[in-house]
């Protein structure tokens, strides 16, 4: 395959083979283009490797949902017991390596899917470690170490980011992260949590679901970023659900004891020491880009220096020419990879067809699986009132019982949604909220609606599908404002 | 509480205590007027009875959403086991008797909240059967054989349906329907269901995932009234897992043998004719509309000969003044809990409050469960090619793989979702089809979409929630018109 622009050898040079980069090397293969993808996992602090794909196939949504699944499965033999099945759920224990390996099977299966894909689509994956010579050529380390420079039209940044360990005595040593938990041999056992955010509290609620004993230790806030109403409920079912919070607190150091059990030392925000023993302990503070080892000072690419991230335009461009980024390296954007595939998918044809749609980044809607899961799109409740004034602000709210939790008597007391709305007119809808059942599912359709201009007028008038708990959305009609208590009465008239 | 119009005993008296009626009486009481609601229900051709709430509470939506669930749950066992959980699903069986005792216990809460919500909302409960004595005066048949007359403005018709039974020897005698499945006190064994509508198919769904032998008997076509490629789709898999087909087939009688087992007899298109030995023959023809009873010549209101319903005008009147309808017993209108509930809180609202809104019957969501779920709004394709011609529909399709379904290797082969779109400017969005898993929560809000004015750009740039089902919507690409493979590659890129 000849390169478009002759004067370079190839169009398009990928750094980082996962959702975004690839994305956007199998667009910008479908007009014609000459691409290369670098692909190269360094192996995180405790060894732990993985295939083609990036984050996401490997140790970030895939693994994930399937751990999730596998604890929502867990919940549903106890479930089938009150539904009528002769079942033993006091017996039905989860076997970790058994759930491990068939997770990573499947991982694995994707990584030769997307392998397959990528020799089909005559996308060129290169193996090696990318950093820049200057602006068109970039440099690819071979595992062998030998390097290979490639001459090219563009460059598209797509390295994504890993997790950060802190700095205190032992992390390294004897903390893992996100990278490491969902291919760890053996059982975790109980478990401290470092982190509230959403990865934190994920992994903290598929380990109870498991049951293993979890802690989790909140620096400042939980879920920063979402709102906070809705933050508070996911934390108050996790508590319910029997996951210890330690609220203002940070690791001061990690050890290992005489038995061979970890000892976590804390201390909270009054000053207040104390130490909890445990056998894994998971950091999950936060993320960092993957650009350090990309030497970006050879093509003069700007980078934030707080968090190594890079900024670039609506165009995804960075300040030199011919050189883009797209997910999770971006300054200010949200690390999710529908956001990656989408923008790596428009970057490629703005650069490569005659593509002139930007991506657009607002209104992303997204799920946090706990595993009672939270999906939302649009404005947080807060954001919306300090956009807009809370005198210009309605939010219609309820809590709901989804039908299929009575007979097994799961707790309804933390399903609750609510729609933060514009007062004036039709009522125009900016965010939207929910706890309960597949928020995921839930939630994407309500996305549309959003982008395609949903008012309070429109949702009142959408007939329900009964019984679902999403048809909940068409149900609201009470006003924090009214004070009218949200609980329900009836469920069917 | 005094009438607001004091001519009258009444301002609104409402004959059917189902979902519609009940939320058109509340909505009333909520405005000020003076209300009453007539609730009777005669026994089934077996002898069954229920409680207040209709249709959907007792006999309809929330059992057999129970019962799917259950369903559902049985194959989490199997699930779950493939996701490392010591659990043993050759020996999980199904104990009928306590799944009906549980569907049934929920069923008398609700029933008990419904009647204690009338009372504090003050909506007086008359449980009688009522007829008009004129247009005016409505008629309650107690349980002691009095009757009562209630003198009053207006009147809703909110009597809803009930079952039919062809007219064929034993139907009456042997056969059952979905009045009696849900309570059923033995287990109903190898079942013969006729019909191939929604709630045939859904009762085999869950019958055949308790592990009760199926066979379904098809008149002329699955689903009328439905896509027909996903109603295709739906059998095809309901096949897939064990449920037998008699297609054109029609039952001519039901005996029983010898050995106390029912015997279906049969005639199919061709013209041959076999026999089916089961224990259970559950019919699921139809609905015939409750209006015998209601004496409606004494209040002259027209109904339709063939099909017993009562046409009304769009803002559900029937040709008496101050007689209205809503719900099942509507001709030519959608039969579905939420239709009826909204559109007898907007009568109420107009008729008692300075409402102007208008039911709107267009764009409504509805889900059949399979279990295998297949949710729809808007048109079918051969609705909208009927509509807009071939050459100005787009249909975009595709093929997709649930993350969940990989590791206990469910069956994806019927995952298939698409878009009936016009073929102009930004691609309008007419109808939205899905099969695969909690359609219902998939499709609500992108009924709320549609109804938005969503449009194949708009939704081509909303982005997904990764991983879920619901964000294959975003995902759509292929035309059908294209001929490209509609199967999926890769997951994440």
């Amino acid at each position: 395959m000849a390169p478009i622009n002759e004067t370079f050898e190839y169009d398009l040079v990928v750094i980082g083979g996962g959702s975004g980069g690839l994305a956007c090397a199998k667009e910008a293969v479908g007009h014609g283009a000459k691409v290369a993808v670098l692909d190269f996992v360094k192996p995180s602090p405790r060894g732990t490797k993985w295939g083609l794909g990036g984050t996401c196939v490997n140790v970030g949504c895939i693994p994930k949902k399937l751990m999730h699944q596998a604890s929502i499965l867990g919940e549903g033999i106890h479930e089938a017991q009150a539904y009528g099945w002769n079942v033993s759920p006091e017996q039905a224990t989860i076997n970790w390596p058994a759930l491990v390996e068939a997770v990573q099977n499947h991982i694995k299966s994707v990584n030769w899917v997307t392998r397959v894909d990528l020799r089909d689509k005559k996308v060129e994956y290169v193996n090696g470690m990318g950093y820049f010579k200057d602006a068109h050529n970039v440099v690819a380390v071979l595992k062998n170490g030998t390097e290979r420079v490639l001459n090219t039209k563009h460059v598209v940044i797509a390295v994504g980011g890993r997790p950060r360990y802190p700095h205190i005595p032992g992390a390294l040593e004897y903390g893992i992260t996100s990278d490491d938990i969902f291919s760890m041999p053996t059982p975790p056992g109980k478990t401290v949590v470092v982190g509230a955010g959403y990865i934190g509290l994920e992994c903290a609620g598929f380990l109870k679901g498991f049951g293993y004993d979890v802690t989790v230790m909140v620096r400042s806030i939980v879920l920063r970023g979402f709102d906070q109403q809705m933050a508070d409920i996911v934390s108050s079912a996790m508590v319910e659900k029997g996951i210890n919070f330690l609220h203002k607190t940070v690791p001061t150091s990690v050890e290992k004891n005489s038995e061979g059990r970890l000892v976590v030392k804390y201390r909270n925000a009054e000053g207040q020491e104390g130490a909890e023993e445990c056998d894994t302990v998971l950091f999950a503070i936060g993320r960092t880009a993957l650009t350090e080892d990309l030497k970006l000072e050879n093509a003069d690419v700007k980078y934030n220096d707080d968090n190594k991230k890079i900024p670039v335009n609506e165009r995804e461009e960075t300040n030199v020419d011919g050189i883009y980024a797209v997910g999770d390296v971006l300054d200010g954007r949200p690390e999710l990879t529908p956001v990656a595939i989408l923008a790596g998918r428009l970057l490629a044809r703005r650069l490569l067809a005659s593509g002139t749609d930007l991506m657009d980044y607002s209104d992303v809607a997204t799920t946090v699986f706990t595993p009672l899961e939270y999906g939302c799109v649009g404005m947080s409740e807060e954001t919306a009132v300090k956009e807009f004034g809370e005198e210009n602000v309605e939010v219609f709210h309820a809590y709901y019982k989804p039908t299929e939790f009575f007979i097994p008597q799961k707790s309804v007391r933390y399903c609750y949604l609510k729609s933060v709305a514009l007062r004036e007119g039709d009522q125009k809808v900016v965010g939207l909220h929910y706890v309960g059942p597949v928020a995921g599912e839930v939630i994407q359709g309500f996305a549309a609606a959003v982008k395609s201009g949903l008012t309070m007028k429109i949702l009142m008038n959408t007939v329900g599908i009964h019984p679902t708990t999403a048809e909940e959305f068409t149900r609201l009609n009470i006003t924090k404002r009214s004070g009218v208590d949200p609980t329900p009465a009836t469920c069917c008239s």
